[in-house]
């Protein structure tokens, strides 16, 4: 009879605490829809609050589908696929122009379970970018997919294609317009070719981060790119260590910015690393990065990121990253200015 | 008179330690041919004898630009150039064929004293894949072009342009006949699709690593990619972080094997990683990497490493890698099997 009672209270205990876990495992979602230095003045009260009341649809989507009890891919995915949809963000529709006038997107994201990543670069024809990289990631054999073939293994796979006009917005029209004709003085008064495309990277990339119950991280990111881009150029978005990275051990990170630094730097895996072989914190690493080592490369951006505990960094090198999060404590905020 | 005979002295002290300094500065150079599973037995007498005459051509001419006092970047391009002209290996002429009967050729470099990088992916007309990423990091504001693209970028800095064709050899269209008939058996008997590509990654492309008399680190990497490959499929040669990294305060790398795990694993910044943040020796932290981390993923593949004193790591998990070098101490050794 005692012995009965033992083991009764010994399943009662295991289920007790296994619940009890269960309900005491973080959860927390951060993301960002670009960094660059615009000042408050720059932006409109109408505007600002347009991007603020998109970011915050963003993270409460994401965010619902972690309290769900869902995945954080599936939390990355759905919360990008919002950006992405949005015109107010260069992802998806708004993407800027190429120097064709075309839309070329590129998106990545990365599995801190195992490892898994999936990217896609210079793509046209793809409904969402993100979903794109995530079917190269649990479809294929492969990592990275560009151009046409891309688009090819993303209709192979039912994913929604649509026409290049798809993502047009008047705005990125008139961008690129301005562009052109800033490039065409420069011809035209130094013989100088064509306008340093560096000057114009500033805005709008997204990315998602996220900690589920399973304590399985992830992080994506989705970009159009720069305007007036040409020659192929790929940037940091659908790199994975330089614009996405995710391992539950340490943390998953998505950057923004300019994109060539990023790279140079393998901003999103050197958090990670100086987390795992030096010991840093989380905020530690993000700042060592951002406002060291970037910045003495002469690299603007920023990044957000996310740990196994659910701590968030939000850590920018500029004077703005469109950003929102909601973290382990449940304390939410939406933000576009200061660090 | 003792004044003056105190600041003569320090003179000739001073001239004596320069001179010295600059005749004690190591120079060295390392190289790979790709690395796989293949056995002794499975490689004839003239084919062996082919490979290792060919690594030695290409490492004592970018030894020669070391001694000269040349770059550790115009050594590394130096080596890359003559791997790429040999039908040998999988880059540049002899390089695999896509499934559409094409080479698509990929490249990267990178310099380790001011970190610029540059990369070129897809490209199938460039005569040298490594010359054109050297013009990307050194002529763009760019790191990675792609494509037509990086093919237009090129033509526009007056590299050598060729046919498609200019890359071809029999043996390469015989591989892709074999692996499509293989695949068309698979279609017919079981309805599986395509060949799995993943195990058709194996062997040839190539990479230098070197360190000159300033003390200067570069690498370098250049492929063909995988036969039969399709979707624009973008491997880790390309990929800065993963395929390529040099930086002067640790080492210099570059990457061989099956390109999606080398990408995941951010391989060779992970190798500088382990070296800054965890004070790791060169070899340390490359079997670390190639040897646990790699392996533990089920990545198959190896790197050439070199550090800023000259030393040397050549680190696989396969049977076998196509390599050569010269270190610090003048020893020079070319090898195929054994590790």
């Amino acid at each position: 009879m005692c012995k009965i009672f033992f083991f009764l209270s010994l399943f009662v205990a295991i289920n007790f605490s296994s619940v009890l876990g269960q309900q005491d495992k973080p959860i927390a979602l951060a993301l960002h829809g670009g960094a660059g230095n615009i000042l408050p003045e720059s932006i409109d009260k109408a505007s600002e609050k347009a991007y603020l009341s998109k970011l915050e649809e963003a993270l409460d989507a994401g965010y619902s589908v972690l309290e769900a009890g869902g995945s954080s891919l599936d939390a990355v995915v759905t919360a990008i696929y919002i950006l992405e949809q949005s015109p107010l963000f260069n992802a998806g529709i708004g993407s800027v122009l190429n120097a064709d006038g075309k839309c070329e997107l590129d998106a990545s994201i990365m599995n801190g379970n195992n490892l898994a990543a999936g990217a896609v670069a210079g793509v046209r024809r793809v409904k969402s970018p993100i979903a794109a990289a995530r079917a190269v990631m649990e479809r294929s054999s492969h990592v990275m997919l560009s151009g046409e073939g891309a688009e090819l293994f993303a209709a192979s796979q039912k994913l929604e294609m649509v026409e290049n006009d798809y993502f047009y917005t008047e705005k990125r029209k008139e961008s690129l317009k301005k562009v052109k004709e800033k490039e065409k003085e420069n011809d035209d008064n130094e013989g100088r070719g064509r306008l340093n495309e560096s000057n114009n990277y500033k805005f709008g990339t997204v990315g998602v981060v996220a900690l589920d119950k399973n304590g399985d991280l992830a992080a994506g990111t989705s970009t159009g790119g720069m305007t007036n881009k040409r020659f192929g150029r790929i940037g940091d978005s659908p790199i994975i260590g330089a614009g996405t990275y995710a391992d539950n051990q340490t943390c998953a990170v998505s950057s923004t910015g300019h994109g060539e630094f990023f790279i140079r730097a393998v901003v999103a895996y050197r958090i990670a690393a100086l987390m795992e072989y030096k010991g840093l914190s989380l905020q530690e690493a993000a700042d060592e990065v951002i406002h060291k080592k970037l910045k003495n490369m002469g690299g603007e951006g920023g990044i957000i990121a996310i740990d196994k505990e659910g701590n968030i960094s939000l850590t920018f090198n500029t004077s703005a990253m469109f950003r929102a999060y909601r973290n382990h404590k449940g304390k939410k905020e939406i933000l576009i200015f200061g660090e």
